[in-house]
């Protein structure tokens, strides 16, 4: 743990950092039962997710000599695409450690980013100790996924673009419903809120099976939930909230909500026919969770789309799903 | 033929007063084959494509007691959406006459806008006809869906903004490209873009087969292509470019680009794949040509990805579609 938590001030450092590196994501207005929802498109950032955002603060944060050694990742996905774009923008080397089941479409993009992907087995293999070796032995630099005041403090740039957006559309009291696997996305919007002009209400969303923060903020210290059930939301499968995630977390966010497997397919048809956006499981369960009616209270919903790197198999099904 | 064509003037003015009640789509940056692609995303517009921006200027532009009387509009979609949407936004009745084998996504959400939905058999009725007379019986006016000057200035309000985001990203010389069935989305930009700072080159895209405006162009008067192939893009079968649009792209348009449903299936597939967005067969004509190689030049290209209602059936053959 760090002496002191990231605050508002770092995500505000991160943002004038990464500048137009990331694509300021359109909030589009829609409603739903009669409510004032707002949906920030992450999935139209580059790289189709948030992940970019912190990549490139945790690399820009770097001094210039470590940087040039190069940056390693362990990741699913999202996180493992993030760092590829952004280590490709600094023009330094970058490993990916990517289990060999990851989504295709996530490792074809890695790779095309220029990364070298060392797959593993996720049954038998360690991606953190293959990780740290590689660091080890080349000098790069591990890029944790969501653990890290750099990664927080990028992440948190999302929030702030929906404080400037909800300010500009002269909206003063607003729920933010946040997909949570780690926490870091979560904790950067949590921090980005805290405005004086502001009330925010941030909510985290989660597979159902995978309800670690829930059960988390619930008891006030970090719980591990080790599922076996399956799982769509393959971004979101993280047995536990990250600590210092969670210990900004724990006092700011509001509780957390949760969506089944066919609750968040049917979210991702609403995605397609209402809002023409390609969502990925784990970037639509905030979504689902407001369709099945989890969200309280009866005020304007930002909901974050984080991400829209789904395999073409899966978005057929759900564009066959009943909404 | 209205004695004074619409200029860039009314384009701006139509931009006054439909004001907010559109949304400003972004410019999505991405790249093919090295070459620097801005993909305008109309797709995210109210309705799910730029149809609704005429609707609106033109019912603006009505006097008060005209405008109490209703609308009435023909169309096989994206014009039945605007307009239903429109008339809701402005609180008078609208009634659409459609072919009852519009898509099912476009009929419903007709009528889920309060719009009364008059249907006709495509091949034995004449919806001009069947307009004209609610018209007369009703007093409501008939909304045009392209030849008449408010309706090509508020589409142009499309191309206002894509000025504006070229020179927010130094593009000054671009071609955009944008799809075309009766030509007054390309009218309404090919004026909006006539700015002394910027060099842009618009072309009309067309399914192949409905190369109307192609053949238009080059001939400099309007020729009727009377197709029986079937194409996918539902949104532009038009025989004919209008009279009013076409007295505009004529001396303005750099030519006109096609794409066969195939290759409109692969930019479908590249949208979802790339920058996670929905967009129907006759909104990735376009981009479908860009891909194809055939939008001339190495420079800068804009492709407006016009609209996204898509059905289902159609949107899973695209994904699954080859690139």
């Amino acid at each position: 743990m760090p002496e002191t938590l990231p605050t508002r001030a770092d995500v505000l450092e991160a943002r004038a950092r990464i500048g137009d590196a990331v694509v300021r994501t359109p909030m589009l207005r829609t409603s739903i039962e009669g409510r004032e929802v707002w949906l920030k498109a992450e999935v139209l950032q580059h790289t189709g997710s948030f992940k970019v955002r912190g990549a490139l603060n945790f690399m820009a944060s770097l001094d210039a000599e470590a940087r040039a050694r190069g940056v390693v990742a362990y990741s699913s996905g999202n996180h493992a695409q993030g760092v590829a774009a952004a280590a490709a923008r600094f023009g330094i080397p970058a490993t990916i450690v990517m289990p060999d089941d990851a989504p295709p479409i996530k490792m074809r993009n890695t790779k095309r980013s220029g990364a070298t992907v060392v797959p593993y087995d996720r049954a038998s293999g360690d991606r953190e100790a293959i990780a740290a070796g590689i660091a080890e032995e080349s000098g790069a630099v591990v890029v944790p996924p969501y653990d890290h005041p750099w990664i927080i403090a990028g992440q948190g740039s999302v929030g702030l673009e929906i404080v400037e957006d909800l300010i500009a559309n002269e909206v003063i009291e607003a729920t933010v419903v946040v997909p949570a696997s780690g926490g870091g996305l979560a904790a950067g919007i949590a921090l980005a809120v805290e405005v004086e002009d502001l009330e925010v209400a941030v909510l985290a969303a989660e597979p159902a099976g995978y309800d670690d923060h829930r059960r988390s903020l619930e008891a006030g210290e970090r719980i591990r939930v080790d599922s076996t059930e399956p799982s769509i939301c393959d971004a979101l499968l993280q047995p536990q909230p990250g600590e210092i995630t969670f210990a900004i977390n724990r006092d700011r966010l509001a509780g957390a909500v949760v969506a089944s497997d066919e609750e968040v397919l049917g979210a991702m048809r609403f995605a397609f026919d209402e809002v023409k956006l390609v969502v990925e499981p784990g970037g639509a369960v905030g979504l689902a969770a407001l369709l099945a009616g989890r969200v309280p209270g009866a005020g304007p919903v930002v909901v974050v789309l984080s991400g829209g790197n789904v395999d073409p198999a899966v978005m057929a099904r759900a564009i066959e799903a009943r909404r």
